[in-house]
């Protein structure tokens, strides 16, 4: 069991629970915790939500900030270590936003090493498709991409979670 | 036991869990499964979506394409089947699309068939209601009925689930 | 045992299961309902949503309007009572609709009162994160809004549900 997935929709503590758990894995493997952040300040909320999650952080643990080749990042890091990918909707975003990144060349790569990985990792996700079908194309591209990319990761994570008003529900446990 | 909802987000896996069912229903009833399609085919996206679901189906079922009528199509049905209906979304969104159609109308018709039915039918449908209230009242007017579609389809169901991430959790059961 | 939360979507039957649960209550311990509104009928529409809840109703529960200053209303209710709050979503809009009121200040007293409170109490709430990240900087402000009204209010209650469908699903028990 090295694989766990938390999924949740906006401020419903997936972050936070995601954190307890690294904690938790790193003192019971005396590992230390390293945290991938995918988010991208493009502007001043961005700026302070990412500062709102990083004051959220201990201190001790390392950060990589992480452009759209999420894997490039992972396979760099050689010593055991509790990972945590925060998260996997900023990297899916990343991806589309830059038009030189190929999306299904890049989930690939990334699927590969989650597969093979002996880190114990902790994804972070968004739900985002339980509303009226966005009239926007990007957007219905966007929740397509989301939902199968949650699909791909759960099925290969060997924990699922949902958080819904901070409470952590089970789905999946190998 | 013998109706089965499957609700889920957009990309959740609710189709495949739903085509699963079927298959293991029509097997141990040594019964056909007919899929009635509810999707039309408007765009090319549609197209695509349409083409992208087939393409995952057995050769060996039936398919009937329904327009908003479901019910007339249903009620052809007479030999013993498992039926497969994807989805109640669409058929909603093509009953409220039309103008001549009575949406009222045509929800009773379909729950007096689906209260009174011998065959296994296996519905598919959208939760749409866990965002911000849309701006647009043809939104939010899609919102309230489906809401209230699936707590009635629900309510005759013998086994609801739920998918998410393509891990089908059962929310009801007889 | 006194604090229910009762967390859905759009016509999930979320109001429906909080009626249930105040009647099974009040039955229990040989109490009143109060009912408190925190809708108001700024249009057509949401005058209609108002009587669709109302009709719902039974004729001798007593019922307090409540404008953004919710816990001004519930600090008047001195008689031990069952008190449903329908919905701390409206009553969110409504503090932040107001220019005059301080969310913050407002959302802190409320969770004072809800600590303390010896009154059993059962709040019905919105889910709205669970869809693309809305273009409009207000719809995102409410949706961290409400993410975290819900973990907090979740924190404190003994009992959180989720509707679906008309399902409720039990998602924290102490």
């Amino acid at each position: 069991m090295n694989k766990y997935l938390v999924i949740g929709g906006v401020r419903s503590g997936k972050s936070r629970h995601a954190e307890t758990l690294a904690n938790q894995f790193a003192q019971e493997q005396k590992a230390n915790v390293i945290y991938v952040a995918t988010a991208e300040a493009f502007d001043d909320e961005m700026t302070k939500r990412i500062a709102h999650h990083k004051d959220a952080r201990p201190d001790h643990w390392q950060t990589r900030e992480s452009g759209p080749k999420l894997t490039n990042t992972l396979a760099k890091i050689d010593n055991k270590a509790v990972i945590l990918i925060d998260c996997l909707t900023v990297w899916l975003n990343n991806c589309l936003y830059y038009e030189e990144i190929d999306w299904q060349s890049e989930k690939t790569l990334f699927l590969e090493w989650l597969q093979h990985t002996q880190h114990t990792v902790i994804m972070v996700t968004n739900e985002v498709g339980f509303s009226i079908t966005p009239d926007n194309p990007l957007a219905r591209q966007f929740a397509d991409e989301q939902g199968w990319l949650n699909q791909a990761v759960a099925a290969i994570s060997n924990n699922v979670m949902f958080t819904i008003a901070g409470i952590p529900y089970e789905l999946k446990k190998d």
